[in-house]
């Protein structure tokens, strides 16, 4: 049976000052009507009944994670003790979903994504869990064809051909890692570079049976966490097994050492909103070029970011290529080429006692 | 007798939107421990006693007014029902002066100027007064020496030598306007040049004497005013005659044709405080050149003018030569050479009816 598996674990500081430690970019409205999360689950919950949805968080965010999906049973919103990267974090929800479901397949997706139109998406994780069903030892990514040079993203290199028997389905030659701009123009010319979502279709057990082989000290990590699965001890060795488990992304654990890794070409719009620019995609500009959310007024402003509330005014004159970002608490203003500085900003915060704003 | 009169008829939207509509830069605290009217009256009080301090402001501001300075007996708050400039303000004050002292001297003051050492201020009007007692039909004008080619202030000419008799004093040769950034550079280099502070001392009666001269209708209208004081006509002379007195500045209507008018070079510092720059001007600069008040934290941040308040954290990443002002209700983000263009912002939030932020 298909189960979705939402990542949440996020914390970036990339959106700060709107994200904040205890609200993480998937819990905040950015280019969208509900929440990042929100809008992921309202796109996976139409492939499945409710008691197939999992959220995989951090314990500080596991109140807000059960606030934000009210549909979403309780005891299937799994904590993350601590931040250990995507592999142990799948890890832990394939093993949950043994529990209750041996033929488990796992939709695992990202929760402070964009994607759209939903149905386009659900076509193509419903194309992916045919394939994975009929070949049970298989895994399945995502890929988008590339519209735009973007460094940002990582790309999939698929082979030439598609898979025997199949018309949509093709082996993954290779990952590369965010490209300079020139490598990237040479995805884009390409057929067959496509941005790597991020979003992964197979068996519970095959990927278990994929980390036994290429992460055994993930593998034994998680075998120690499954039996304590349905016992009391359950808190316990969560407290104690998880933060043990090496941090490693599933890319390195296990999708560039296994067999059968396929891409399946999507045509849905994707987006992974890994930075305020990302906003300027996502929104429509006004006819200087700015991207406005919330209350603004503006004097000779050009190609900025804007982002209020609607009950404080922002106002700009004679200013290019901003981004400025108002909350009731922090008010950002930083060059749009400069934004890798946040993280230098945040740090600053740190050391001189501000870290209330973090 | 000396009678203070403080002008705070001013409503200056260049610090918008930290001055609004109905709290004006008079009413703040601009690189100031008080707000400005407070400094001011702070720093004329040791020279009269309380019944002679009188502040002229508008209708909207008077309870401010009142507010700010509870040693103000309340009556001594002068009305404007409306902006009618200074000559208009400083006849209204004059009339009510000689109703209570035909002898009376005005020390005139803008409530909106920074000065300091507060004792030099003062000795520089003591002068002034002993040279108005003993000259009743003078006026007598401070002038401060530059110490840069100011742009947007307005210059005194004096005489060469000074007056028979008196070693600190000059007539006035001619007012300058505010000059071109060359001939402001002449003006610092001659010893005859220096800035007008628009504070004045004189007697109330020479003022009445010269108004009849050079401006005859403004005369009039202050002569069917005066009729009124102590009367029950009062409110409404004022309400019908003040508007009807044409709206004209006392350097036009008298000081630029009076006989008998004299500049007193004053060793105290002074500023308009005419703008957002003003305050790099009155505040230290941190090691970037950034002038700040609140709370603040930058990465790559120099030459910048930044307020905020001391629970709203503003942040800046790459940015230079902004200002940048946080308050409760709108943020303003501005290029500091395009500082004219507030009066731009403000006339668009009218037109787009976002008039409660004025």
């Amino acid at each position: 049976m298909l189960h979705v598996v939402i990542m949440a674990g996020g914390s970036g500081t990339r959106f700060w000052p709107q994200s904040r430690r205890r609200l993480p970019k998937q819990f905040l409205k950015i280019g969208t009507e509900q929440t990042l999360i929100q809008e992921t689950a309202a796109r996976c919950l139409p492939l499945i009944a409710p008691p197939q949805l999992w959220v995989v968080a951090g314990a500080v965010h596991a109140a807000e994670t059960a606030h934000q999906l009210p549909e979403l049973p309780g005891e299937q919103v799994l904590i993350e003790p601590c931040a250990r990267n995507t592999a142990p974090c799948i890890g832990l929800a394939a093993i949950q979903l043994l529990a209750v479901d041996p033929e488990a397949v796992m939709l695992v997706v990202p929760a402070d994504h964009v994607i759209s139109p939903a149905e386009v998406f659900q076509q193509a994780v419903r194309d992916a869990v045919r394939f994975v069903t009929a070949q049970p030892d298989s895994f399945v990514l995502f890929g988008v064809k590339p519209d735009h040079p973007a460094t940002g993203f990582g790309y999939i290199h698929r082979t030439a051909t598609t898979v025997t028997g199949e018309e949509a389905l093709y082996r993954v030659a290779a990952f590369k890692e965010k490209p300079d701009p020139l490598t990237a123009a040479k995805y884009v010319a390409s057929d067959e570079y496509l941005w790597n979502c991020g979003i992964f279709v197979w068996k519970a057990q095959a990927l278990l049976d994929a980390l036994a082989v290429h992460q055994p000290e993930l593998h034994a990590g998680l075998a120690r966490l499954r039996e304590a699965i349905g016992t009391d001890r359950w808190p316990d060795a969560l407290a104690t097994e998880f933060p043990k488990l090496p941090s490693i992304s599933i890319d390195y654990a296990v999708l560039e050492h296994a067999q059968n890794v396929y891409v399946l070409p999507a045509a849905f719009q994707w987006d992974d909103v890994g930075s305020w620019l990302a906003v300027s995609r996502l929104h429509p500009q006004d006819d200087d070029g700015n991207t406005i959310d919330g209350l603004h007024c503006g004097v000779d402003t050009d190609r900025c970011i804007i982002r209020s509330t609607d009950d404080h005014l922002v106002t700009t004159i004679g200013v290019k290529d901003l981004i400025i970002v108002h909350t009731p608490e922090a008010t950002l203003v930083a060059d749009q080429r400069d934004e890798a500085a946040v993280k230098k900003l945040l740090a600053e915060l740190e050391r001189r006692g501000l870290s209330q704003f973090l």
